[in-house]
């Protein structure tokens, strides 16, 4: 058991360094400007807005990995390569937060912007499948991780996100904004259960419930 | 209690890994020249001396975060959101940093890493807070953290510093030192205690009393 | 028995936060374009293959690193120092890796990337030799590791991909990877002991047999 | 004693992390040759030798670290501010080491070089300092540190090395790489005590002897 505990902290250790250096290095695309007046930042401005997103996501993606791993009571050799997979896609954040936002979010940055959320969000689909089948169905990481409906719906938006920014690339930013606001905005039902559930995952039927939202696929 | 020390200890870890990156980044906007003489590394002059502030500010930050944190007993989601938010000021800190050293100390770029500073100290502020209203008011934790006169103090240092910026520049940036300095010094009553109260924190009225400055909201 | 644990704790953090870093700093190497085309990203995809065989080669390497740490009983100067020198060799695929996208796979850079690959996969073979030696020739770490037949054939389609450059650079990229599939493939003996033997390292002597694969020599 | 543990435990995952980011930064700084000749490499020589020798130097401190962080029992602000001023020197190391090899070892770079060296050298003296001062002249810690015959010998060398620049730089280059040798052979005495030792830190009469020179101010 201290073993496979073991385990479980060096995968969690990785993604942390992982995503830690990723929302760091993003701001290196922030390009210092030469001259020093507050009109020399505003070139920055689209720039800066896409990094705020994109530091949100991640930040998104680390607390949700935090939760769903704290869950976890194994990890295999498919939970592995899944989390890989998933650290994969998130490295390119930094690569096309600097496009989209160098391009003022023109079409095609915002339309790959959306392709790499995307296929995060689909690699932690898998990851939370991989999960699922090492614990069991009936077990109570799949119980808390739940039927997956905002995972699904986010999904959905980016699909819709990256058809709509061919008519305009602005209502696809919109989009990937709206989904962030789902995932940012603390859940209701989360709330009311309050400080007690947060501590005690998975041991009582009440935080178990409560649960079923702070385990989400992204 | 495990399982709560272990989330506890995840928000350290990705906070450490987040805090070491900037600190070590910050060094890459110091461009290396091509002249090998000693008069070419004079332009770098004020960029080192930015350097110099940030690192120990980022420092400072680090060591506070690591005394608040090690002091809390719990986190919840909104713990976790404000050190992200903490997080999001202190990664522009390299790239404010650049500017300012760049710019050699001008009007706007004091007045920006001003701002960051400010925007971090008010973030430090809610953290604190967030784990206050967790812990409770009559908690080990919210007794140790104090009434925060230090943080207070810097957070008007930093106003003015902001302010004074578009009278002279220099004034703005030697407030921020002064900040960095009033945090650097040891503390009086800290340092009467010793280091006994260093190895024991919590346990003991003395050391409860003598940590009341070594949790400052900065 | 606590503290050995921590050294070898602290060499695993070592190695995970140098691999984080590697795998992660590889993407700033491909710059963003200033078009907003798709057509502008087209150069880039040489970099972004170059890139991918890096990320699975970086992340194999962590995968077989943390298994055979965690198999693992004891480190000492010499694991160290092994351990050092299979990360500096590492630390140099972000360099060959940009070299041989921005130059389309040609001569010399496959040839380079191809001898970084051999040198870690030297080291690799030195530091499970110095952990073999530590632990003895009949202690469950060395059982477990095995006669390292796939190590052996690894090194082997290196040194040939390197020599069969020289005719045609593709050949080597080809057989590098070659490589990576045979590392990334799931092991067949692994895959039918399944999910318990994953759990239970080193326990039973089924999971010990089904290791001998999962403890490679790359 | 717990509480001890997890915040030297915080000192040493902070540190590790800083230096891992210095280890892998440093790679960036040798830049990618827009020609794929094996010429185009040549003028990286330089560079190469100069990231050798600093991520040997790195490689030793963090060697050297871990050592004496795993003897220490406690740890103070005194210690907190000099591990940080020792981090803030070896955060300087990347910067320098560009220098250095980008001007082929001429005077100025190699001065600086030393310089930091120096720095850096009397930082981790001070950082033993204080641990000497916090645990007690007739600790097990200050015992096993010993005399530092050979920390205070590389801090003449590097003085020497600095001043002998002037007539010609290659010397001071010399004299530096003497150091690294100096640290990076094993310790003939370590030697013999063998892997026992090395396993069972401080607690017989005869690995504290050993351990004499492990523990080593650089």
């Amino acid at each position: 058991m201290a073993r496979v505990a073991m385990r479980k902290g060096r995968l969690e250790a990785f993604s942390d360094g992982v995503l830690a250096i990723i929302i760091t290095i993003m701001v290196l695309e922030m390009k210092v400007p030469h001259a020093d007046t507050i009109q020399s930042l505003q070139p920055l401005i689209p720039v800066f807005i896409s990094y705020v997103l994109s530091f949100v996501y991640i930040g998104i993606y680390w607390n949700n990995h935090h939760h769903m791993m704290h869950a976890a009571q194994h990890v295999n050799g498919a939970v592995l390569w899944a989390n890989s997979l998933l650290l994969f896609w998130l490295s390119l954040v930094p690569f096309v937060t600097a496009w989209m936002g160098e391009n003022h979010f023109s079409t095609w940055p915002v339309i790959l912007y959306g392709i790499i959320l995307l296929m995060a969000a689909i690699s932690y689909t898998i990851l939370a499948h991989n999960l699922t089948l090492l614990h069991g169905k009936n077990s109570m990481f799949s119980r808390s991780l739940g039927s997956d409906k905002k995972g699904k719906i986010s999904m959905l938006i980016y699909l819709t996100g990256i058809c709509l920014s061919f008519i305009h690339p602005l209502v696809g930013f919109g989009l990937y904004v709206v989904v962030a606001i789902i995932w940012f905005r603390p859940d209701t039902r989360f709330e009311k259960a309050g400080e007690i559930i947060d501590d005690n995952d998975g041991e009582t039927p009440l935080e178990t419930d409560s649960h079923k939202k702070s385990l989400p696929l992204m």
